[in-house]
């Protein structure tokens, strides 16, 4: 099952190791000009290679855009989109091939298909959330031409947290940061404890936040579409993705009503004629969008995959001792923060043209 | 948007205050006997009135079932049952036509739909999850039969949480207790906690905890339905949840990966043939059941419904100040459990089910 | 798999001799007043017992709605609605337990499911398309606030078909006819046959012809929801429909391009500034509606339960001959036409709303 | 809305004139041997410029399979393929940037999307029913493991009609002949009022017809997806498709049912113990495959490009003369035979896989 929305549909295929990557963007509406440098942009944010924090893999990762365009413009026709694989070295894999990795998806793919292809992931890889970037860039440029606009950061790395709120962080600079966090003293740190995890030959988790301003009131399709429920799906299939909240989340539930409820207050320079006095509800009230930012953040697990030894079985189940060797990030967020942002825009632009259906 | 699943299907209707509640669940396999004094037993599980921490609403929340059960046994036809609203004093509510409640659903249902049914919060009652609980515990009975249980129950009420492992606990004794906590101890904290909070006419937030015992390896169909999406869809969409969490969730993410990794071990008395020496991911790897318990907290808001007064503004955005009366949770937890059951249960039997469609 | 539609869903539900029939219709715009008589009027137009034609079961056909309207208008949450079984003397129907009854739905039900429920069809009965006519009145009066109209007729009995093209038909008149055709002549000729298959403890075939008028270019949604495919699905699924054509249809089969094309003309009194000279396409190019009618034809097998002796075998395979007793309709299509004005209501009302969202 | 199907899902993709035509087949079942060279002689049967009655267009349309494939066998992950459009010469379509071309989707897909690719077609071009042959040539491979065989053939062409039912033909012989009919009788006057179609610079229609033969009892998902329903909406899908019937179809408007009656007899060498004598019903019944063969048929209109002139208006509405030129099919059968077939082997392994998903 690949593909993600309703009326928005991103199909995305492809293996690690396989001819390409790509996806299919359906529903999209038509008439929109799609900028492909800036598309192509965007992709290249999470691309490996770029920085001392993320592994080694050469690829161009240029996108090639097969169809749904006509002059610049979209059609309302499917968007597909390949990105070829160019750095497979699938020999190296052979050692792997029996070998369950674990906190890996070797265990779990086998027993279910009862075949999976043991190079560099296979589908499970997460090089698969490059075709939701790709997916991603597009709903936004949709979603800006109606005042929308996404964006995620590295709030925590192990233990280390952006302790300002982000109204007070400057978030058209996170992009600028190698660990994509746009607090320099918080960034530095993070920048620390994810070196000294590497030193060891270890990973280390994190958490990113993700920001959706200006979408406007009533986007959620209760009961069994609520906002809230579609954007967890969406953030907790991103890979090593173990933990979703919105609003002020898991904290609220040491809470009282009494520090929690969210006044509503006249303001008259406001479209809605009123807002929120606070936001502990990030955005989202009953399932549905409220006009305020809606806030959300998604825990990563530390990377399952470490150059230290550690004990595993084959898919035998003889034990056996393994490292991993080569390319590897010792932590995903910096990569992840591109994919926060596109599984967000993808759904908040799906819900708003289900919004439009919901009319006549 | 009112249906969850994807094989096995809950349609969930009515309002608080309409003529009924009901559900049709369609895709149950045929030909399975439904004991049916056990399934209202389950819905009385979660029906208010129950106690002194749960409201006084007096709802014998009798379920009639209108189809799909022929002598005792499905046929694979529809199963459609509902619920009357016997207890619906509609005139009670004439006060809150305008009212826009803080943190509740009033505003964004008006924002969308541009009317609203006021009484009794209409379709974004907590009242609806009673149509869950129903098609939950259908879905049990089926779970059973292959040997899968779930079981939930409250694991934090404000700052009191049950420190111990859900190993260690005898989840057969959870709706002994009026907290749905089989903890004595941590459940007699939690009952001071909640009735603080009442005296005070405050609510207050908490978290349940959900185990799924006896699922099959295989259940997940990555990458867009990875079971911990469904999951975390599924929860997230129960009335007060603000977070989701799988195996350790967001503590991994201040975590290294030498202390979250799963290790496969040998497990010659498992039908696998190993198993995993800890369970960090909580069951599931790569959007995939592993087959060890899978593990799930939820997070739930206080209530907003306060008897103290509040300020907020009527739907023309006017100031007021408000105070509720009446019968209302001082939280959500005691009655949030059986509907996390449910939801975990009409999951796993819906990923069950779609696995069987993935082999020829 | 008993939901149909995309963004308008009608869930039924219901066996024949089961407590009630019933349907669940979601994603129903919000705001729109209901006429409950009116509503109330169509059901009786399927109802059975109204006329020498129809089965004397009596039924009052009820129906009740129980969520989805407050005040008078619809709220965008889901309009519940049963009807009673009221006639349902299962006793009757213990003889056909084990009985195979010929192009009936007995053999396939019970080789999918393993179990059936053998009392007047079960859930096959053609009892189940009331739950369908409901749907369709509330999608009629949608559409109607937006001009679109939707009638059927019966077209052809046996041999006797309507010869005059619908455009010189008054189609207000048609449910003025027992047979349901608006043309006098044909009606008595098709009256006639319908008696003479009667009085021989036989039944006979037909074809009902529908138009939809008013409806605006642009719905539709190529290649796999092209409206024609939507339009012959919800055809099709109706009890005995065999056949599905739109346009000149099976006849074009047969003809010249040249004879075929519909040349656009220019139209300056209608709002799309054109129009189409003849209109052999049934109003659908490409998969679009065009504006033009919708113009389909579905055929219908003879009823298959007869009054006179087959000869067919037990579910354990043993040659019996079998009659049928009671209650039966010689033809469907009186009972169909209003049926089949139901679904190409749901369906336009459906592809009305996805074609919103194909926009921002 | 470009993915067909439930559990096996095919999404296709492209324009006639675009960078490359292609598609995703999702849920297909893991672990089948797919035979690459097959595939692709499959598909060269649709393919233009191989006959004197198909028209010139020179493509060598391989198929590049992209992903889902692993040392020859599928993995249960999404396969991906593209066909790379060589012979677009786009600049030939200049003149008809504006021309509303009779019985096209050139309208429509303005209308709908404001916007359209007049470049061959665009979307709307047949060339996209290249993607349906390759899912359902991979479709067939899985089928064939399990005895199930579907073909089709040109059973009319204008009013040339095959006599002999098909159970007298050879079948395997279809593909032997230009005209796609294994009759060689018929198959001959076929070719001869093609080609007098042609040399007037018109086109002509046809029917075809599809046996599934080999499908179990028990697939279909009644009410809403009855088998009959699902392959009606597939094969309406088609391009130029303008009627689809099942069994005896339309004809059985004019039978009784005591002639149209399909009765069951045991049957001791079949595994169901029984079969019917005649199979009027074209093996559905109830909405669910009875085992007997499924009988198909599909109506095509002519071609509607005229190498003739004909009237129509520019997107303007403005009057224009208009006649095609170059490579166009005079009759769509010969190259729809495999389209049918391929829609027919999509739809019976999705509900092949649906049924699976039935049963616990």
């Amino acid at each position: 099952m690949n593909t993600f929305g309703n009326i928005l549909r991103l199909t995305t295929f492809g293996e690690s190791h396989g001819a390409a990557m790509g996806g299919v963007v359906d529903g999209f509406p038509a008439g929109i000009s799609i900028d492909i440098p800036s598309l192509q942009a965007e992709v290249a944010r999470r691309r490996p290679g770029q920085g001392a924090l993320t592994t080694a893999r050469r690829e161009s990762d240029e996108v090639e855009i097969l169809s749904g365009i006509f002059e610049g413009r979209t059609t309302g026709t499917p968007l597909a989109f390949i990105v070829r694989n160019e750095d497979h070295r699938s020999a190296d894999y052979e050692a792997l091939r029996h070998v369950l990795r674990p906190s890996h998806a070797d265990y779990t793919y086998l027993a279910k298909y009862g075949i999976r292809d043991h190079r560099g992931g296979g589908r499970a890889s997460a090089r698969e959330t490059l075709c939701r970037v790709v997916g991603g860039a597009l709903a936004r440029q949709a979603l800006k031409l109606h005042g929308i606009t996404v964006r995620a950061y590295t709030s925590q790395v192990g233990t280390v947290a952006v302790e300002r709120p982000y109204q007070e962080l400057d978030l058209s600079r996170t992009y600028e940061s190698d660990v994509r966090c746009p607090d320099d003293v918080a960034a530095n740190r993070m920048r620390e404890a994810i070196e000294a995890a590497r030193r060891e030959g270890d990973t280390i988790g994190g958490v990113a936040t993700c920001i959706v301003s200006g979408c406007p009131a009533g986007l959620g399709e209760p009961v069994a579409g609520k906002l809230n429920a579609a954007l967890a799906a969406a953030m907790m299939s991103i890979n090593a993705a173990k933990g979703f909240e919105v609003g002020d989340g898991f904290a609220m539930a040491a809470k009282k009503g009494s520090e929690m409820n969210d006044a509503f207050v006249p303001a008259s320079d406001d479209a809605r004629g009123l807002r929120t006095l606070t936001n502990h509800s990030g955005g989202i009230q009953g399932g549905i969008s409220n006009g305020e930012d809606i806030v959300m953040r998604v825990a990563f697990k530390p990377v399952p995959t470490l150059l230290s030894e550690q004990t595993t079985t084959t898919d035998a189940g003889t034990p056996i001792r393994y490292a991993a060797h080569g390319r590897h990030d010792p932590c995903v967020l910096p990569r992840a923060v591109p994919v926060v942002e596109a599984m967000a825009a993808l759904t908040i632009l799906d819900y708003y043209l289900l919004n439009a259906a919901s009319r006549m």
